[in-house]
C-alpha cells in the first residue's frame, strides 16, 4: 500500500539527510508552503527521519481534497510511505524514528503514532494555532504528551512555530477549504 | 486512492442492501471472522453503509500486517474505500451514512470519525475486550461518546458483543500478531 505525492515534490529537490530538528522542520514547512502555493491540499507537511543516520525515510502533505479522502493528513502519509519504504508496519525495525510534522496532529494522528513505531514526534504549530484558522481537530486526551511519553514515544514541541503558523495564515487568506465534514452549528472546538 | 481488499472478500457473496443494524453487524463479523481465518489481519472488520437506502457503500478488514502499513485499520480501510466509491472526502455527500465496526474504534480510528463525515456509528466489541487480548488501544478522550455525540454523530455499543468477543478471543488463539509498536515495558494500557 502506497500514497502518491503531488509532482511537484521532485522540484523542491530535498536532501537525502537532515541536520537537525530545526532543519528538518525547514524542509516540512518548505513542503507544506508548496502544498498550498499548488492548491493540493491543507497546509500541512510531516516527515519520517531515521534517528541515527538522519535520513528522509519518507515525506508527506496533506491531500485530503486533491485524493478525495478524509484520512489523508500529513502525518499518515507519510506513515505510508514509510511503512512502504521500510516494508514494516513498524518504523521501528530499523532502529529509531522520529515524526516531523508542521502542526500539532489532530486527534487521528496523535491516535496513529503509538502504531507507527516511531519514538520521537517534533511538532511546530500548536493545537490552537490550527484550530484558530477553522479546522475540528477533535477531541484529544488533555495529557497527550504525558500519554505519549508513557508509550516510549517523546515530543519536542514549538520547532519554528511562527513559520509554521504563517503557512496556516497563508492558506486561509488565499482561500483554502477548512474540510470540516461535521456542519459547524454541531462543532464543538474542545 | 483506494486499498485493496483480499481476494477472498469476494467470496462472502455480500448483499448489496442489508436490513438493520444487527444485520449489518453480522456482515461485519462474517468478515472480521474470514479475515482471523484467512490470515489477512487483525481480528477486525468494518463497512460504510448508506442511511435512507441501507446500501453497503464499503467494507474495510484491518490489513496491518499484510499490507504491512500501522494505519490499516478496518474503519480505516473502510472509509478510505468508501470515499474512492463516492469520490468525496465527505461520507455525508449523498446523505447521511453509518460505519459499522466489529470492535470500539482504538484512538486513531476516533479521530478519523468526525473527519470522515459519517453520522452514526454503530460498535460490536468494548475497549475492553480489545485491551484485554493485548492491543493497546491509545489514550482515547473519556469522554468520546459525549464529544462525538456534540459534533453531531449517534454512537450505538454492543451490538452482537458477545460475538464480537468471540472473534478476537479465535485471533489470540490462533496465535494472532498482536502488532503494537511500542515496547510492552513502556507501555501504559489505560
Amino acid at each position: 500500500m502506497n500514497v502518491d505525492l503531488p509532482s511537484w515534490v521532485a522540484d523542491l529537490a530535498l536532501p537525502a539527510n537532515v541536520r537537525d530538528d530545526a532543519d528538518a522542520m525547514r524542509y516540512a514547512l518548505a513542503l507544506a508552503r508548496a502544498n498550498v502555493r499548488a492548491g493540493s491540499g491543507g497546509p500541512f507537511a510531516a516527515m519520517v527521519v531515521h534517528d541515527a543516520t538522519q535520513r528522509i525515510v519518507s515525506v508527506g502533505v496533506n491531500l485530503v481534497t486533491t485524493e478525495q479522502c478524509s484520512v489523508l493528513h500529513a502525518e499518515i502519509v507519510a506513515i505510508i510511505r514509510a511503512s512502504h519504504a521500510m516494508q514494516s508496519w513498524d518504523l521501528h525495525a530499523n532502529g529509531a524514528t522520529t515524526l516531523f510534522t508542521t502542526a500539532e496532529p489532530c486527534a487521528m494522528c496523535m491516535g496513529a503514532i503509538p502504531w507507527s513505531g516511531v519514538r520521537r514526534v517534533v511538532i511546530g504549530a500548536r493545537d490552537q494555532d490550527v484550530r484558530s484558522i477553522g479546522f475540528d481537530e477533535g477531541a484529544k486526551p488533555e495529557q497527550w504528551v504525558k500519554d505519549l511519553r508513557g508509550r516510549g514515544i517523546d515530543v519536542v514541541r514549538d520547532v519554528l512555530r511562527d513559520e509554521a503558523k504563517q503557512v496556516l495564515e497563508q492558506y486561509v487568506s488565499g482561500g483554502g477549504l477548512i474540510y470540516n465534514a461535521v456542519p459547524p452549528s454541531s462543532n464543538i472546538s474542545t
